[in-house]
């Protein structure tokens, strides 16, 4: 067998016995005519392995370390062995084969590219391989200091190669938001906008208790008493025409005008996407509440029925903005601590006004 | 007895028994004459508790919801409230009483100021008062959104408000790094600059399994074949002489200074102050490795023996310019996610070059 290195094509061809050994048995490369063609990253595997001795380029025979430094395919080796190791079958996705009885297309680029809504690799389902038509998992290659735009993320497994080379995978989906709230808040409420909050005096018992709006004045463990708003709770209401704001001195506001000047002057736009993916999570049923604790926006109680019957909230909500572009180690940081708390990460895409689109993250082990 | 509001002076003073009511027996206020000047927090925690029925102010008395209203002093009393509820007795940081015996100073300013390094309360330990000499902490209370800079904070404890007017304790400490690795790791190491990483091909056993220096190109179960070094530590192996790079072609490279060109390339001058807290960590005794599974710069093992008996890492390290400027947010989710896995949370503060503060952040329950 002989294995030649193409650089223009950025593709390795084998002859001889080379598709029986590699591809018929354990899913390498694609059948070209009697050869197989390999993307680098394949070869690398292969000469790693010892399976093949070594690949010609410019009339030189190149063993693994020299053809690594040759093609410089270091994170797609690390991803494509690792994804081997643990018993997966998967090709360099713009290489994947046609469907079966379709061996002839183009060569593909590189297999690692860092076009925005690329993926790097198609990974089959354990047992099965490039000759069958399911798909596992699409992945995507991602250093650790690339960003990675969230347009166009999606039905995507970003596997994250850190700094020291160790390995990362975030499985990504759209999914919007759920609840199991179907009450309607009470309304003609009032309340005096103080500092960054609203705070009603007297409010009914429903507001709190089974809406789950605003927090005691007097503290977690006060059982009666004023109810603080934040703003965006209290422009939610003021924009549903269930609450009236006054201004500390007693003289009427602009409404929800004021509190969105309010909410504006601290945080600019931020609040405006902010209480667009509120009002969303709300009309959806779920009960958002401060996320502080756990450095998100949103805590989202899914199933809620009582604050007295509260139990632990089921997603946590990070809002960005629809040209947002994630960090790897920010998304890491998010999704780890969300898993610790056995919460989803959803991240609220929004420009405000012009709905949200929602991506839930969690971290995979494939 | 009478309490009247000076608004100038931000200031409530009541007459007749309020020393001996307020002050003797139960810390509020500051005795001034025969009477106690009390700050708006403490007169509106009096109001509130129904020990003070009224405030005179312009000739007008207000009850709580309206002395509230007019001073404004909502998150202080949240806070001043939960630390009383929670059995301390605390007063305003620039009302507290001066040492025993010196009755008279000048009148503070507002309670509540966003002045940088100030201090809002100072709270005493359970049992004790402002007649006495100890402080347990110094109390800066902070909205969600306002930020923090990060010069001048130390021995302090932060008292987040958040948006849902829930409260969280951050506790901030001065603490220089610590560990017990005092070995050199080996020299005449040489290796191929690839990509963003440094492969060593024939790596000492010792570089990776005593020092932790690398991880292995063929993953981490791997026990043997080529290490790769993250540019950070290739960097500072350069730099102590113990590493010689060489391009992916096999020609010399500027060392150092190409490692660190390679880091810039990525990252900027963030590059240089990750070095720089790297390299400080090292030279304490730590072992650093990537943080990116918490989201953070470093783990770090204080107490290393061998990668074969590697225990979990004692801190995490988020590297931040010396000017930096925290988020209480952010600092919420650095803080959270490192109190989940029992880690402390450590911020490097640093200009590169120009030495490093490290200022710890603990969650704190009063």
């Amino acid at each position: 067998m002989e294995a030649t290195y193409d650089a223009d094509e950025h593709t390795v061809r084998a002859t001889g016995d080379a598709r029986q050994r590699f591809y018929d048995s354990r899913g390498y490369g694609r059948p070209r005519g009697d050869g197989l063609e390999l993307a680098p990253v394949e070869a690398a595997h292969l000469l790693h392995r010892g399976d093949l001795e070594a690949v010609v380029a410019n009339g030189r025979e190149l063993g693994f370390r020299e053809f690594l430094a040759l093609t410089g395919v270091v994170l797609g080796f690390v991803v494509y062995k690792d994804l081997r190791d643990r018993g997966f079958y998967l090709s360099p996705a713009d290489r994947s084969p046609p469907a079966a009885g379709d061996d002839g297309s183009d060569a593909g680029a590189d297999s690692v590219s860092d076009d925005a809504g690329d993926v790097d690799f198609v990974v089959y389902p354990r047992g099965s391989g490039p000759w069958d038509d399911e798909v596992q998992h699409r992945v995507r290659v991602v250093g650790e200091r690339e960003s990675v735009p969230a347009d166009g993320l999606g039905d995507v497994v970003l596997a994250v190669v850190d700094e020291d080379g160790d390995l990362t995978y975030f499985e990504m989906a759209k999914r919007p938001p759920t609840g199991s709230l179907d009450r309607d808040p009470p309304s003609e409420l009032s309340g005096t906008l103080l500092a960054n909050r609203v705070l009603v005096w007297d409010p009914p018992e429903a507001l709190y208790e089974t809406q789950f709006y605003g927090q005691r004045l007097y503290g977690r463990n006060a059982d009666a008493g004023p109810l603080q708003l934040s703003l965006l709770e209290a422009a939610a209401l003021a924009r549903q025409g269930a609450l009236t704001v006054t201004a500390a001195d007693g003289s009427p506001t602009d409404g929800v005008d004021s509190l969105v000047a309010r909410g504006r002057a601290v945080e600019g736009e931020r609040f405006d996407r902010r209480l667009d993916a509120y009002t969303a999570l709300r009309d959806a049923g779920g009960v958002p509440k401060s996320g502080f604790k756990f450095g998100a926006d949103f805590r989202v109680y899914e199933s809620f029925t009582s604050v007295s019957e509260l139990s632990h909230s089921d997603s946590l909500v990070r809002v960005v903005t629809a040209d947002h572009t994630f960090f790897p180690r920010d998304l890491s940081l998010d999704v780890r601590l969300a898993g610790g708390v056995r919460k989803r990460m959803v991240f609220a895409l929004t420009d405000a006004n012009d709905g949200v689109d929602w991506l839930s993250v969690a971290r995979l082990t494939p």
